[in-house]
């Protein structure tokens, strides 16, 4: 699309409101762009696992290392709030495209005493310091702690945030510097609810810094 | 890669407190995956505008259109932020590889009075209805207005949240769904601070249901 020479379509909050329900949901999940996409497992007090496509990943610190996610308004059954809740534990798991259909049929809405893993076909995997259940087929399991959770007072969703307690990805997947390959373990980014794009063209660029005067 | 056959890495906290500052900084900052990559721009209350990098932003809510991101540590000033609090607004634009270099460069450390607009060679673009500039070249422009930040007591940084007041893009890259077609307009992902992705092939899915019993 050369959308230098594009007629721009522009809307006001009023237009987007007036919109109907689908169409601006998809609009405005898909407007802010390519996000990561993950697979969220917990454990139920019962000791069934649960799995969730989550969108919202984002880095909240490195030192010491953090993460945070948007969790839906609390207006139904939110199985995976009650088990972080429950347990203080929740794993983030990467999708690959081998398993992609898989990994996308567990964002269903299965009963509570149902196992997304058994239901979709994808192998928890447990270790011994994590009550949560990991992917055992993702590339790259983090395992998390609940630590401290934020209510956004716009439309009452939370805002999550977890402590990194552990990582596991393949020895080769990271860098000397450090950097995880994405490229090369072929981690797949989702646009709203059900359009998931793999990691295209790869562009590594240097610290940027002003030009000395 | 083949994922299924390589040795893992084990990290526990402590493994990864005990790594050298840039390898934690580059692994945790990449290790959940891919983002996507904005200009956020504000103005000055002097006027001067401002531009930078963000690759935090999460979708808050549709009904009514809610965008979040995180906002670093106040540990040194940050215009961003500065600019945020004095005006009450703020954009982001879509990445686009045509102009990429420009935008990697608009993360680097200006002094308060430059405009990075003006030191990377990216032209502002205003609208009647919002103070805070547009990126021109974006593609994907949304004009925000501050309505909630939210302090996470884990390591200081802001949650920031802001209602859509504003969007303006391509009219054919919204299919009749409501979806924005980020393969057509190549929106760009990125993970960490240096490493940006085109998006890669695309899959749409159908809405996951549980299967009839």
């Amino acid at each position: 699309m050369d959308t230098t020479t594009s007629k721009n379509k522009h809307l006001f909050f009023d237009d987007i409101m007036a919109m109907d329900r689908f169409p601006r949901m998809h609009l405005m999940n898909t407007i802010s762009g390519l996000k990561g996409a993950h697979l969220l497992g917990t454990v139920s007090h019962k000791g069934t696992p649960n799995l969730g496509v989550f969108s919202s990943i984002v880095h909240v610190g490195a030192n010491p290392p953090h993460l945070g996610f948007i969790m839906r308004p609390l207006t139904v059954p939110r199985h995976t709030y009650h088990n972080i809740k429950a347990k203080g534990f929740f794993t983030l798991n990467s999708i690959h495209p081998s398993f992609l259909a898989k990994a996308h049929q567990s964002s269903a809405n299965y009963r509570v005493e149902e196992s997304e893993f058994e239901a979709v076909g994808l192998q928890p995997f447990y270790t011994e310091s994590h009550p949560a259940p990991y992917v055992d087929e993702s590339p790259i399991k983090i395992g998390l702690e609940w630590v401290e959770e934020h209510h956004i007072k716009a439309n009452g969703t939370l805002f999550i945030v977890g402590k990194v307690v552990e990582v596991i990805f393949p020895e080769e997947a990271m860098a000397p510097s450090g950097h995880i390959l994405h490229d090369q373990l072929e981690t797949m980014a989702v646009s709203g609810l059900d359009t998931y794009y793999e990691a295209g063209n790869k562009h590594q660029l240097a610290y940027a810094r002003p030009p000395k005067s």
